[in-house]
């Protein structure tokens, strides 16, 4: 059995995300959507929440399993007898930060692969923390986070929703 | 009448800002420079500060309106009526962000476009964090802001100007 | 009147092209789609050809003109008395390219400006050279240009439409 | 069984071909290396000299097959059941490429996957254009390419081995 | 005389400076390698402890001077009458910075000429963060930093040593 | 004495190159800039006419030798004992070619020293094959070569000069 880790903050999960773990599915026999939890940096979303989101969102794809974790990905990769880690690849940026640490991580785990998989186009644009920006002024988010994923993200920003523009 | 909205955080307004404005000048009825105020920023200088020295330094040309909002940029525009987005682009880091940007703001606001323009050659290096950076250090900023600005930063930095090198 | 000028080599016009045209109709009072003619190059369809599917595909546009030119491009804007020359902005390579371009074009003629438009999400990865390579292999290009661009290319590569793969 | 395509030129296989390939069958039950023939290009080795020395240099792998088409790589793909395009990633303009043409493919076949694997950082500098061009220099290529590849290089560029430098 | 300035925060040294140090030695008649202290950052090393691992790695390279300073990078490079400033060049987010930087300081200090050398592809991946980073969560990082820079990671890091994964 | 080589395909010799070239006689003891020649290309100008060029434009400067060569460039480097490989640095993609032939030439011959320098701002825009292009068509290209480089394009492309638009 071949499985994947599929690593990230998850904060929260996007439409972006989703179409990465579709597409995984079908080349492996398990993945684990897996919360990199980073104790330094403050997330808006606990991680039960980010967890009950993603398993939310994923109900309808079999062989996944959620989970979350502190410390060295290629670590916990063994701990999972993983053959692959997934990575979404979308600008520029990404790739080169990617690279970095896949090369780094093979550095750590010869034989663990790093799969680099590109979402659909439309997600392009997408990643968590354009989402929360435009949450939190009220904006439209529908068509980039799932319904129960929108629904959380008005509840963190309850004053946004009608809020408008201040002028000064 | 076509309104376009160059918006930034102008803190402070360089001459590589002031080239883009000319430039849009040019092309539109009205442009509206306006401040994107994000209040989880720490500016060095204040809302009206950045808006007085916009104004004195984009004062010779005409059909230029100064203002400032907090919010969607998106709402913003739709409040202005304007047609456009002008955006400087400089770099790679700049284009993947601003490409990112655009994308969004076109789900936000189809009808609305993102204009890009590109600023003399000689600004390719320069934008308001560097500036301060060298200000900070006593450095000549002069051909790189206005002489109003090169003022206010001296006045920011006093102890800068005849600082030179400290060594450990 | 504010006219400005979209150049390309339209070998053929895709839906990218469309989308940036569309866009900027909103922004100026006139576009001129001029084809770069480039003696030293093969295109796939003729000057006339490339024009006719222009104006076909963007006849429900107003102010619209097609045309097309040899020379140097700053030249050509002057004799159309353009403020403006409008370029997709797609990917980094074409970024790269396209700085290099404005900042010649800019010390060629100093006032006129160049607009980089970006188009939709869905059109990022069109190009006219991907769009001919898989019509000359029988792929389907309906979505990526317009059905008469689509019936001319399927007459340019007869034979590919139900070539399949050839095995060695 | 999971089946997935490495296509290329392979004109000839390099090293970080090899990596590519060596990392792939540790994910998927069957890998097709698969020369991707265009009847525009010249290669410097004729289809058979390139699958012979692919096959040489892979036999130390099970569950690989080498073969070679001309058309659409997605038409290749659907022959073959397979689940997923491999792809090496080595720097930006790679990148930039093959993000569009797995955008493109995405539209072509909706279900297959492109993976993209990075290749040893020592090959980050390798592809079969500059070993090419090193060898018709003369210059010592063993490193890049395994020696049979090496061997009938050296026999492409007879003259090359004691060439040295001309002088103007 | 030829004094190059190899500026950094070195927080710590790696394998990858070492190696632009000692190609920049074959190069200049002495170089400088300066800590660029920046008090508003918070390093894991002191300025002390930084100097002692610098001195202590590249103690087998002679006409070596190792220093710290605060303040405008050219203005230091004058009190040295320096001829040039090294830089590492690694990835693209690297050089877009660095661009921006050298042609700030070539404004600053027409005269002083940046120089950038690329390190041996081993280490294109290696920066002083990702060290931190892997240290932290006890991860192997012999081959990434010299011995004596190690045994300090893990002083700094002692409970990181045997911590392994903590799942949630 | 440290020598440098400046390889370059100089068709024609550019203010960028000569920018380059002023730097880097400040940093050896003597700058050799020689033609790499490559049979397969067809430059604009002969080998003869472009090592004219050169020496006309560099002729102010002292400790420059003008060459050309044909061949592996590190066998060149060693017959010149030369410490160093000069190359100017402007773009992405050049940064991504240059990259990759840095690490070939360091792997072929360990202890030269590829040396990056970058061109004045003014000069980012600039390289031989956009001059060319101008100049093909009547365009003004003083500012962006010397007068004499000039005056042989000039002649290279003699009805060029009063050509103008031809429209279609």
């Amino acid at each position: 059995m071949r499985v994947a880790i599929y690593p990230g903050t998850f904060d929260p999960i996007t439409y972006g995300h989703i179409d990465i773990a579709e597409r995984a599915v079908t080349l492996f026999d398990k993945i684990v959507i897996t919360i990199a939890v980073n104790s330094s940096k403050k997330p808006l979303f606990s991680i039960d929440e980010r967890k009950k989101m993603i398993m939310e969102s994923v109900s309808y794809l079999s062989n996944i399993e959620v989970d979350a974790f502190e410390g060295l990905l290629m670590d916990y990769v063994k701990t999972k007898k993983a053959a692959a880690v997934i990575r979404g690849l979308r600008a520029i940026s990404d790739f080169e930060y990617e690279l970095q640490m896949a090369l780094m991580n093979r550095k750590l785990a010869e034989d663990v692969v790093t799969v680099f998989l590109m979402p659909n186009v439309n997600y392009t644009y997408l990643n968590s923390t354009i989402v929360k920006e435009v949450a939190s002024f009220g904006g439209d988010i529908s068509g980039l986070v799932p319904p129960g994923v929108e629904r959380r993200l008005r509840e963190k920003f309850p004053k946004a929703i009608h809020s408008g523009i201040k002028k000064y």
